[in-house]
């Protein structure tokens, strides 16, 4: 089957926003064994919508569209498609009642505007939207298929896991199995040099680097098509075993693992708490921890310690050892650690010190530069890393390798 | 002028790369006054390519090609184009001598296929390539005008900057300045609601709400044609203030400007300190107050205070309290906001606590009910607010509603 993906937005067009979604999409579709044969980007105009509907149905049968979808007049992707298609538009009353439900429970009106937003053509089946307002759905006529996803990413995403790949595997006869491997304390282009053999190699599996990895992460996926998926799983589990065989002191997870869940998880089996000490990331660390549902059996409390003062008087860091090594020193990161460890009465304890900049760096501490202690049954520890890109990607990678380090001690002594 | 931006490449196609290339492009030919009408990907296949060629241009006059310069065989702008115009290819002895000189340069053998990357379209004017061996070049005929530049994006953008501008301002009269107001506090639908008479009013300036917004907030693009920049500032100048008159109170900053950066100007401005007192947050405001460059000026330190005990200890909120009202209360949210206050003694403090799910809530306390506290200059107040999306959305929407009720503390009494 061959496919085109029609991006519908003027901002994309005035170059305000970069069209992630088709990259997205192609890769999704590729592993579904569907060829995309072309990208197109057109403004949020029926007329010309309606013509490139024309244009890509007669070259393949199956066009998804992103965006056009919100609630405003110049959203008109589900009026083009039903024009093109020659549907009329009816109200779907399951939509509209989840879209009033919806504003009851923000406890907001619902306006007029949103009510459009429950408008379909007929015949067409509704894709629920779990994290907007603005239902997709597929029309499927005359042969032709049409897909309608939202703009948003996060939320094309979503509901295109949901209920896309799914709906697109009736289409394919071979199935496609995937499995991602997630690896954080290495570069993309180190890990390609220590695996560059298997990347050559293979076919079926192939095993690519993935784009969508989180902040300071790396991400590998092995797919392999076959008639069913024990099929396909045994193809992949030899590549899986080899690539762990190199790897494995980075893979923290698989799929869709995180590293804060992953760490929440060990945790939670040791029956062990942690309390967090951040200067440079003024409190990302907790809150990654705490983006982890469930995370209060393991988590009570954190300090965001920025100044010196708060430093000496929350976590009772020496003012003598303040000015001796710095802020940002192994020493000062380990007495973070084992201060948040005693107030927080907590079996472990993480800290962050560093220079995210822009300012704030000298030859001798350059921006980058950070400490990260660790304080482990009263056992301290600290670890020195140089931190590379802007002031928020020094601080994503900081918690990155402060996750990385929890990891790495709960699992080594636990497993 | 209308345009048309056309990327050739199967990497494209198959997602391993994104189309940055036509973002700035779209973005350069809106500031010269050019209009793109659409943008289509297009795989290393001529016949394709073509035929693309073919209908970009029958709806505009001018094409820029980005890839397909390469050595390789699969590299076919060149062939396509001049296909397409019924124009010969032939040898450009300059761009040769040129290609043989880069490889002299970088001690390493010229291939015959490199040789390919010197014959163009007869009658090209010729685009020197700085930082690469391809050239692109741009071909005028039957009043339709194509550009060809390289696919690697550091290449195309200094080739673009270095001879497209100056080539295109010949073609246009008009520049394009935008204005963007950034709001919080308010939904798009019922800012649409509030302005659809001016959103509809306009053409020239248009206005239009705009995707992307930062987590909780709304977005307004002013756009305006007109011969020199300060005749477009003036013909945007009376639309943004009647926007201001309807608005103003959600409107935090413009352009550039982030929530974070305006709360933490704010303070700096007044010469007060923040402290923070986060529960259902976990440490993301300090974490965007910290985000800012120079915060530490005007913050020193928070708490996370996930734990009741956490609460009471590190800031005195009452173990009574929590329990006649439950730690999801004004009462609670009140007291820690006075707690971080005194513990870190600052000149105002917010608090944040509430219940994110997706467990936790109760008809009574439902997912998403929030209470910030603030506390300045000892008086005391909170905010209730029903917030929705998963457990991450509702996270980011309360540091939203936490950073703009410290915005309008802070500016409605200083100003």
């Amino acid at each position: 089957m061959n496919a085109e993906i029609i991006a519908v937005g003027t901002e994309l067009l005035l170059g305000d926003i970069v069209n992630t979604n088709a990259q997205y999409l192609s890769q999704e579709l590729a592993l579904l064994g569907i060829n995309v044969y072309r990208h197109t980007v057109i403004g949020d105009n029926l007329e010309r919508l309606q013509a490139a509907l024309g244009e890509a149905y007669s070259r393949c049968d199956l066009v998804i569209t992103t965006g056009g979808l919100g609630p405003t007049a110049d959203d008109i992707t589900k009026d083009a498609v039903a024009a093109y298609f020659g549907l009329q538009m009816r109200l779907d009353e399951p939509s509209l009642e989840q879209i009033a439900s919806f504003f009851t429970r923000i406890g907001s009106e619902m306006t007029e505007n949103n009510r459009r937003q429950a408008i379909i053509p007929e015949g067409a089946l509704i894709l629920d939207n779990p994290v907007g307002t603005a239902p997709g759905c597929t029309v499927e006529a005359n042969g032709k298929i049409c897909i309608l996803l939202p703009g948003p990413p996060r939320e094309m995403i979503r509901m295109f896991n949901s209920h896309v790949t799914s709906y697109l595997h009736k289409f394919s006869n071979d199935i496609l199995v995937s499995r991602v491997l997630r690896l954080v304390g290495i570069g993309e282009s180190a890990m390609e040099a220590q695996i560059a053999d298997i990347l050559a190699a293979q076919t079926n599996p192939t095993v690519a680097p993935y784009a969508l990895g989180r902040p300071g992460e790396v991400v590998l996926r092995i797919s392999a098509k076959a008639a069913d998926e024990s099929a396909a799983k045994a193809l992949i589990k030899p590549v899986a075993n080899a690539l762990y065989e190199r790897l494995g002191d980075y893979i923290y997870g698989e799929d869709d693992d995180s590293l804060p869940a992953v760490v929440v998880a060990a945790l939670k089996r040791r029956g062990m708490t942690v309390a967090t000490a951040e200067s440079i990331t003024g409190g990302m660390l907790s809150a990654a921890i705490v983006s982890v549902s469930g995370a209060s059996q393991v988590f009570n409390e954190g300090y965001v310690t920025y100044s010196n003062d708060a430093k000496i008087r929350q976590l009772g860091v020496s003012p003598d050892t303040l000015a001796k090594y710095g802020a940002v020193s192994e020493q000062v990161a380990m007495d973070m650690a084992a201060g948040a460890a005693k107030a927080a009465g907590a079996d472990i304890a993480i800290s962050t010190t560093g220079i995210a900049g822009p300012d704030g760096g000298s030859a001798e501490k350059p921006v980058g530069l950070t400490y990260i202690g660790l304080c482990y049954n009263g056992k301290l520890s600290a670890k020195k890393f140089i931190l590379f890109g802007g002031r928020n990607r020094i601080r994503d990678r900081a918690v990155a390798h402060a996750l990385d380090m929890l990891r790495r001690e709960v699992s080594a002594d636990g497993k």
